[in-house]
């Protein structure tokens, strides 16, 4: 126990006591103080020697589990891990660099995701549901659902709508498991092998990705920091012709831009004009700090134009992989075929907890929750970044994204290979186009971080960017594509 | 309640009490009896007067909720459904009848579906295990989860393939959401436009269309009693090199034939020889009645040469939609990153409750508990259809379909089609055939169906099959394709 009468909680940091714990812990292991196969002291005892309750403890611990740095056999206790073991899983990773997903070793303060962090789910209103749909329905739960979707919780989405400004009845919503697969099953349902698909350039790699994977040819439009940029979307109309455009309105992946309204009107005066489908992927909308709300484009959708995606892993809960279509009814029964083929239907335990939770107007509840602490972590980034030179960025006034320039002529994927090399991992802007274009941007998340890890990482950031300009490195450039 | 007075359960009938009592109540309400909008009487009172538990009466109108014929208003009761309002579901199943997905009306006996009733579901267990997750992880639970599959349940899976003789290492396994999005990522990490992909002929209609839309050239080997046929496989081979061979050598749908082990091991000398993969499609080897298991193809299988696909939607719980896949580990990255752009992860929750399942060998429990009903089921099936006049069929060893053969020249389609407007759903085999080729056979199951449905739908089936034989009929085909 000796090494862990050195630790110290602040009761008054802004950090969650068990992430004080959990950083602390992390550092021992880093260090070395710690080794391989240690046995972590129980619960209770760690908890009386820090005078904290024993779900700090157990909390700091499941955070450490789930970040690779310990290991939890049942019946027996909490070891540190064999960070080798992880390496299958690094090798993965790095397996999947050029596909657009990046690779992470345990320790990495990890800029380039914006996974929510475990403590802002309502994990007991959640349990309480789940429990309460058991009760209710028994096995039936767990029978198979319509592959469109449960439909009271089709209709509780219709209602929720409402709240957006959007009308579309239950016939018209398609449940799907997260949003990647709404992307993934839109695919299917409309793209043929050599059709075009446009795409805001930059933009989201899961869904280039995805195109690409149905043999697409992307054309990335340029995006402005109020929207497409709608003069080069018209030339390029005038000589090919999309199954849709596929772009995100709200504090978009990666810039955090947001569309002007008279940006989205005109856009949907074009897509009207040129007889094609918008796929509006409403990823985190509700992420308006300032207060004022995002109108969807599909609120403005009197024509059937707009495809309206709208996923709640990044607001919600990520491991529930619960999102939805509103989709114009020409292409309903497309989409629930290829819905049936890709895994039949969704989940039901969780359509239906989630039926509930919107019911029980849960939901708001738990945003208002959420916008405030990534609110403060927004500002607070902002804040240091301010100090570092030669950067340009704006603060976004939502969202979970930062888009940072650096000057020109200078390589994010140099900065990205650098930082990490010093344990902080970046998103480098290139991976965000179509064809992987240089770019001298790169992507700041903080979603999944505490303040400590933010510090630390924007310190070793402003080293790296320094050492960058000052042309002072030989660094070999991990490949990226 | 008069009408309910007329009600009596069977207490030494095989069939479950909230069976009966739904079965009895479906016919109230399609006799007219009770009409639209009839609020049923409160769970308590209807069990008094039949003087059964409450949980045989909430049972069998939950039974009745997930049938289409009564709609739980919350905080009110239940009440009979405007069977219309299911109409705009039943046009979407119409619509996909040509995908290979039937169409199914409120009160129809679906013998054409093998969806496991509900209240073989270890509903209790599995409560049981979510809380304790939820204890145990918190909000990890509910966090994003590695690609490949929660790290513990796939070592757990690893240690369960050992009962099947197969070998493979937790890096080898991927957790997926249910068989059919197996079929479907491997599909998207295998197969280019214009790929030949070789089926079994007949064979799963869901796999034919996966293939279909990633835009594959699909080759039917027919299939005899003991396996698919190896000297039509091979003379195809010779001029044609498919991306891998589709099989289910277990208790395959829609026959319920099994391969030898001589054409298993013979089998896989061809895909070494002619260096092709054999994807194994293994969704319900565990249903074997006659005792003696089924071993895999992949048990055999020393050269990396089986994808082997196991789901547990047709003998756990579908709608938790969880299924793996044991990879030849060359195949890896190229389907973690196909899993990736399907849907990031399979819901963790539903992983981690699985991993408990297992570990706890709750699997077997329930497994033996299933097989006892099933096999009684379908002793009792073919009992009954052995009284039918001019049909063949062999009494499978297993599973859950029947492959029953009307004489030479008459149509399945034909019969579907006269079965239907008797409320009776069969599948027709054309459907099970890559370009729905015109059969005789048709392909019964009975898993979701009580011993009164049974009993109906067989008579129902049997007049149906005499008026056609005795060719009186020019009823209007509904077309298939």
């Amino acid at each position: 126990m000796e090494v862990f009468k050195e630790l110290y909680l602040d009761k008054n940091s802004p950090q969650p006591l068990y992430m004080q714990l959990a950083d602390q812990i992390k550092r021992l292991i880093e260090e070395n103080k710690i080794q391989r196969g240690f046995k972590l002291p129980p619960v209770r005892r760690l908890a009386e020697l820090l005078d904290v309750n024993n779900t700090t403890v157990a909390n700091a611990y499941r955070f450490l589990e789930s970040h690779g740095y310990v290991r939890t056999k049942i019946g027996s206790g909490t070891y540190v891990a064999d960070l080798a073991k992880k390496d299958d899983d690094i090798m993965d990773q790095i397996k999947l660099l050029d596909r657009g997903q990046l690779v992470m070793a345990p320790g990495t303060i990890n800029f380039a995701s914006a996974t929510p962090s475990p403590e802002l789910f309502p994990v007991e209103d959640f349990k309480t549901i789940i429990n309460e749909v058991l009760d209710r329905d028994g096995g039936i739960a767990f029978s198979y659902q319509e592959s469109k979707g449960f439909r009271p919780l089709r209709e509780s989405i219709s209602e929720f709508l409402l709240l957006y400004g959007i009308k579309a009845k239950p016939e018209d919503i398609q449940v799907i498991s997260g949003g990647q697969q709404g992307i993934d099953i839109l695919s299917k349902a409309m793209l043929n092998y050599g059709d075009y698909v446009f795409v805001e350039s930059p933009t989201y790699n899961g869904a280039i990705a995805a195109f690409k994977s149905r043999g697409a040819n992307i054309v990335g439009i340029p995006l402005r920091k109020n929207g497409i940029d709608l003069e080069i979307l018209e030339a390029n109309l005038k000589n090919k012709r999309p199954a849709f455009i596929y772009v995100m309105p709200g504090f978009q992946n990666p810039t955090g831009y947001c569309y002007s309204d008279e940006n989205k009107l005109r856009l949907l005066d074009i897509a009207n004009k040129y007889d094609i489908y918008i796929l509006e992927d409403d990823y985190l909308n509700d992420l308006a700090y300032s207060g004022e709300d995002i109108k969807p484009i599909k609120s403005y959708d009197d024509n059937g134009r707009v495809i309206y995606l709208k996923s709640f892993s990044k607001i919600f809960m990520p491991g529930l992989r619960l999102a939805f279509l509103a989709l114009p009814e020409k292409i309903n029964s497309e989409v629930i075929a290829a819905k049936h083929i890709t895994d039949i239907s969704t989940v039901g335990l969780t359509q239906r907890a989630f039926d509930l939770f919107l019911r029980k107007g849960l939901w708001k509840k738990n945003l208002e929750y959420i916008k405030k602490i990534y609110s403060n972590q927004m500002s607070y980034v902002c804040k240091k970044l301010e100090s570092i030179k030669g950067i340009q960025f704006e603060k976004p006034s939502g969202g979970l994204y930062i888009w940072i320039g650096l000057p020109e002529g200078y390589s994010s994927v140099k900065l990205y290979a650098m930082c990490l090399k010093r344990g902080v991992l970046i998103a480098p802007g290139n991976i965000f186009y179509p064809n992987y274009e240089e770019d001298n941007h790169f992507r700041l998340s903080f979603a999944a971080l505490s303040y400590q890890e933010i510090d630390r990482g924007i310190d070793i950031l402003s080293d790296a960017i320094g050492e960058l300009m000052e042309n002072r490195t030989e660094e070999k450039i991990m490949p990226l594509i």
